[in-house]
Parts: structure tokens; sequence; C-alpha cells
């Protein structure tokens, strides 16, 4: 059973129900904690493998998601807020990770991340934003107009699409070993989505 | 991109390398800590929600978790141990979580995961299985022959299958809230992959 296409439950509903930054938050202080209680101290088995040259490994995702907070979602959210969309956001490099802290631990890219993140998250809520201010432009170098609160959202939906994509990740390195259950586990048919996750 | 099907890392090493104990118990430790810090004290939008009418929301698939921890993965070793293949497996229910502990709440099924997972994981340690132990038969009732280490290694890919469902049907309650960026977010162009996840 695949599941329904159904209408979603709060179609209908707001545009405020679809955006909620106190649901955001609290999705995106989670995040780290998560990776970190599911990746630091696993056997290289589980963390540097990969599914193929050009994939990535549990190792490059924690490196991706710590790179962005350095560099890509707070600069955003500070573009909108001072240009609109008069200016448009710099272009995310999604293969930094590959380029540079080549020599760091898991353990010190899931440290970053959760120090950088919660770094983020003080500088946000400092910013004392309203509802009415998640309706600025911004303006995407390659998707055009985008709302403050799109931005916001697709944070905290990339901490899943990179969980998605880790957990896909990790369960190939066991694809052999669970001889004829392979056809039962979903996450053993998927093939990717897009173009990193 | 995606993934390149290419050779595993691993292929033409032997069984042993395919399937590890120590590997496969580090991740069971790891996995009801993992959706605990993801899942515990997360507003409802987040966990409660499911994908339309028939799917799993994540309050379902953590209470899946700790019904098989309670009812099929160590029944099913012992099982093997004791019987071999002669006698196959009681099938398990996967819905079981829809008709018992709906009064529970999300927090209370975690406790159960961890609790249960952390008994289970220190009976199978007691039993102190050796290495030849791992290729000894056992016989699912519809799969057909199987092995112990087969198994076990299905016990970890399980808890990265639902993993894999969890970020799914998370990331589909933000759906609408990333506007143009849809496009982007690979999780979100996730239909499923099997029958539970």
């Amino acid at each position: 059973m695949r599941r329904a296409l159904q209408p979603r439950i709060y179609s209908g509903m707001t545009a405020v129900t679809a955006f909620n930054l106190d649901e955001a938050i609290a999705m995106l202080r989670r995040a780290p904690a998560a990776y970190d209680a599911l990746l630091r101290g696993l056997p290289d088995t589980w963390v540097r493998r990969h599914e193929g040259e050009g994939t990535w490994s549990a190792y490059d995702i924690v490196g991706h998601l710590a790179n962005l907070e350095r560099t890509d979602w707070m600069a955003r959210v500070r573009r909108i807020l001072e240009h609109g969309d008069s200016q448009p956001f710099d272009r995310v490099d999604r293969f930094a990770q590959m380029k540079e802290g080549q020599g760091q631990s898991l353990e010190q890219r899931l440290d970053e991340f959760a120090r950088l993140r919660k770094q983020n998250l003080d500088e946000l809520g400092a910013m004392n934003l309203q509802p009415s201010d998640f309706a600025r432009k911004g303006m995407h170098p390659a998707l055009g107009p985008v709302t403050l609160g799109n931005l916001v959202s697709t944070w905290t939906l990339h901490d899943l699409t990179h969980l998605h994509q880790l957990s896909r990740v990790m369960a190939y390195q066991g694809r052999d070993a669970v001889g004829p259950w392979v056809k039962f586990l979903g996450v053993l048919q998927c093939e990717g989505h897009s173009a990193s996750a």
C-alpha cells in the first residue's frame, strides 16, 4: 500500500497554519541532537560509506548541514530583512563539505552543526519577528520570488530531506546482510529523489 | 543526479563483513535515542499527522517499533536457536499499534521503545553468540529460509526504513509552507516504497 495521495489535513486552513514559527523552531532545535544520537561513535561501516561514486556518506551529509548553518540560512534571512527581493540570495555550494574540512572527524562535524544551529536560532529569536514578517519577499537566484516563511520552512524540511537520505545511505550498507528480507524493507527500494537527497 | 547504481564497496568481501554483530548492536543501541531526540516534545503538527487515510504518523511509527520489540525480534531469535528452521516464525501484526495503546502519549511510546530495546539487547548479549551461530537457519512464514544473521541485520535496517518513512511523513506536513522550494526537497518527491514504509 503506497501512501494515499489525498488532500492534506490542513488544506483549507490559512497560511498561518501552513507556517508557524514556534513549530519550525521546535524542529530546528531538535535536529542536531537527533543526528548526534544516531551517528556519534558508530563504526565507519555505517558513517563513512556511501551509495557509489559521487554519492554522499553520513559524514558528508553532516558536513553539508554544518556548512549551510555557517553560510546559508541566516545569511538569507538577513538578506530578506535588509534588501527584500531587490538583491537575490547568494548561491549555495552544495559540495563545500567535499572540499573543506576533510580532516574533521564526524564528531567534530556534529559538534559544529549543533553549535552553529544554536547560534543561528539565538540570532533568529533575537530578531523578534512577527507573523506579518514571514510574508516578506526575497529573491532566490533560481526559483525566483519566495517569502521569509518559505525560507524558514525550507530550513526545517532540509533537515528532514537529509535524514531521509541518511537513513537510505546507511541502510544501503546492510543490503546484502538482510538476505530475503530485502523486499520487505522499503528504504532499500529508494533510489533518491533529487540532486542531493 | 540520482545515486549511481554501482558495485557496493564491500562487494567481493566475505559474509563476515556483510554481517557483523558489533556493528549491528552499535546501531540498535542508538536508534531509540535518535527517535527520542527528534520527536519528544514536538508539537502535534509534526507527530500526530500522517499522509492521508490509512497512512502512519510519527506516533504510529514509534508504536510499531515498540510493539515489535515486545513481540517479534527476540521471539524470532529464540525460535531459531531452539527450533532452527523446523518451526516457522509467528507472523507480525503490523497494525497492532493502531488497535492497542491508543491512550498512550508519544512520550510513553518512546520510553517503551527504549526500555524494551535495552532489555532485548541485554538478552541478546547474554546469549554470547559466536560468528558461526549467525549462519543458523530459521523459517520465515512468507519468505522461506533465512539466517540468524539476516534476522539481526533486518532488525537494524527496520529502524532505518522507519526513519526514512518518518522523515517523509514529517516533511509532508510542511509541504505547502516551503513554496517554490518544493522541487528542491527530495523527500517531498518520495511516495513510499513498500507496505509499511
